[in-house]
């Protein structure tokens, strides 16, 4: 069997990883609105802070990406 | 069958542990921007923890990463 | 097939074990903001045992860590 | 096919219940932060139950470590 | 194939359940602790009734490390 079969499985694998960093940002945003909506006038200032979590979980999903694309095109 | 292609499945599967780790992420600042909104006067003062315990969580995501890349590259 | 092909799939399970850790340091600290921001005064005496079950937790990841290094450079 | 091959699964298997053990001592941690947060004056008292239940958890944890080092130099 | 190999793969798998265990015996006091501090003149009275539970929970888990043991050593 060719090695290459098993770098598609693999990018694969990566997208699982890539999915569940979605679902933390997802959870960040999502407890950032439900706080916003009940207290909108704090929300300007707390905005920041929320980019910056979800920054933090998103580049976790960026790297998944980055191993996706290293497997598929090297 | 050579074993290079199991680095492939390996750095697959470290992406699912890196994704797993931005939940925990996304957990923190979830329930810090929840209080935060709820509120914002002491908001400031605990920042700083969050990003401690995020640094600790992201820590063990970049730590796949690290496993990941080793698997890649070496 | 080699051995040694077995030894990166069991780095990359072990990255998952490491995921899973940081997910356990999520809920510790993200707990300990929720209610450090309802009640900060408080805060201060409680930082301490959050971060004795932060260490707790992630030692258990860091000894993930350990045994995926152990596969990969033994 | 050498036997020695899935000792190196094996170890990789015993990782994911490590990182299990430390979602239930994240679990344990984060209520007692939660609850001592909104009543201090008790978490002095019940901290030494919080460590008796993290004990026995992180126990499960140590005894999958023991598997896995068991697996991985025997 | 040897069957001596599916040993170490079924110790491993056997780790997965003890991490699940402890996933138990985390929630059981997680729950003591959250009720405990919010009512901490009964805390004493029930927290037996806590250990007799995270006895059944744990037990489960040394079952599974029984099983890994027999695989391992057998």
């Amino acid at each position: 069997m060719d090695p290459v079969a098993f770098k598609y499985l693999g990018a694969g694998l990566a997208c699982i990883g890539m999915g569940l960093a979605a679902m933390g940002v997802g959870n960040i945003f999502g407890n950032f609105l439900s706080g916003a909506l009940r207290n909108p006038s704090a929300a300007d200032s707390q905005f920041a802070r929320a980019f910056i979590g979800a920054a933090l979980a998103e580049g976790l999903g960026i790297f998944c990406l980055v191993v996706a694309l290293v497997l598929l095109f090297t």
